[in-house]
């Protein structure tokens, strides 16, 4: 059991949602945090070219941005609109320096959840050759189960490495995120599976019974689920990248957005 | 894409949360309802074997006994009352005529969910020879991963299978509701791989997002299930039970109950 370092915590920016850009940079800064999951609404404020200067002056890095995806559609055309959509986020990442593009894949249209789960992969096929022109880095991140229904057709780890071992690219990995994949009885064997297509690693904490569908997520430390055991696995896997924070919790939202980080760092320290 | 049976239609009580097991009883016979999934708090109005002979006399029949299981527990003292409990659950099932006790494997004491699984298949196995002296089956119910942490350590099908192939009883096998298994990218060959093990189905739908953690379930039509996929394939795994209809939702238990019945066996004729 050894504690992480604390050079790869990144902040993402959904655990500080009240905090502007401008003041959610500066707020790393001051905390030492050397990383930043951005999420592409909050890109608005400043735009992504000057989010980026805003960035590297203050010494903080984008480790991610949120989020591509939400592939599935009814028609043709709307599909061709995500797809447009998926490719701005690309050029969003490269904008602001982040390696990753992290997509959530989208719910199913109607009751046809085989078709969305192609759709989802036909539509990374389609966004992958962009993404390697841009040189950003395409994760499926396997959402919980209970997101099946509106927000993701891909809800396990072991699905996301099938898919991602179909498309054989370099620039298509796997985010793990320990609050959507902790109840997987498969989840040890597929994080070793998953190995070196690790692109991304998240955490916060699993409250049983989970308070809100969406707004639901604990401050790591205050559930079930076994932090560092996953980190650990995620290590051993060969991961070495930065680990994001990020808890959808409208009580950590009604903080001051200082005492968050101050939380986080101390919980990361001691249990992830 | 055939009809389901009429005959196999069960009411799991939980679907008219408010009806007495008198009501209950008396509504199923004057709907046709040939099968009841009885609930263990229901019968302490009557007493299991006053229940029985109030069944018969109805013409409904016990399909299963609801529930069984939460067998992890902190000490050793708290497994064994838990067994004792359980122990209750099979005479009672065995008195009221159910051939089946449903079990609901629990949540994880703490943060060892690996402990806590094996504290599951301890306590199957200490359960079984009493089962068995008593002719009564245990179903194995994998719980939709959103109740890993309140419920059930036991979340998928496949584990489920694993489980009671490692136990290897003709008295325990699995049971099968959509509502907590429609996810699952390996659901058709995990009832596939579960055969004749199969000795329960419960059929509701999945409503997005769900309204509440406990009480989101839909009525059958409502929601994104593919319902007559998963019960033609339960069939053709060897399944020829009754098929129960389990809706845990707010407003269906504020309508009157005779409507609930209506609607149910509209939806069970039309879509599963």
């Amino acid at each position: 059991m050894t504690e992480p370092d604390l050079g790869r915590l990144s902040l993402n920016q959904a655990t500080t949602q009240h905090w502007s850009m401008s003041a959610t940079i500066d707020g790393c800064a001051r905390a030492g945090i050397g990383w930043l999951g951005v999420w592409r609404d909050k890109l608005t404020e400043l735009g992504a070219v000057a989010t980026a200067r805003r960035l590297k002056a203050a010494g903080v890095r984008a480790s991610s941005l949120c989020r591509g995806g939400f592939f599935p559609a009814a028609t043709q055309s709307d599909r061709l609109a995500r797809l447009d959509d998926n490719r701005r986020a690309v050029d969003e990442a490269a904008e602001v320096g982040a390696p990753v593009l992290v997509l959530v894949s989208g719910p199913p249209v109607g009751r046809d959840i085989d078709l969305a789960r192609k759709q989802v992969e036909d539509g990374i096929c389609a966004l992958l050759p962009y993404a390697e022109s841009t040189g950003v880095r395409l994760a499926i991140e396997p959402l919980h189960p209970m997101f099946a229904g509106d927000r993701s057709v891909v809800v396990t780890l072991g699905q996301a490495n099938a898919m991602a071992a179909r498309i054989g690219s370099a620039f298509v990995g796997v985010a793990v995120d320990v609050y959507h994949v902790w109840w997987d009885p498969a989840i040890y064997q597929e994080i070793g599976r998953a190995g070196s297509s690790i692109v991304g690693f998240h955490v916060s904490d699993w409250l049983a019974p989970p308070p809100d569908h969406l707004l639901g997520r604990g401050v790591m430390g205050d559930g079930l689920i076994e932090l560092r055991r996953l980190r650990e696995a995620v290590d051993a896997a060969g991961y070495t990248g930065p680990i994001e924070v990020e808890i959808f919790n409208q009580k950590v939202w009604d903080m001051p957005g200082g005492e968050v980080l101050t939380l986080v760092q101390d919980r990361y320290r001691r249990l992830c």
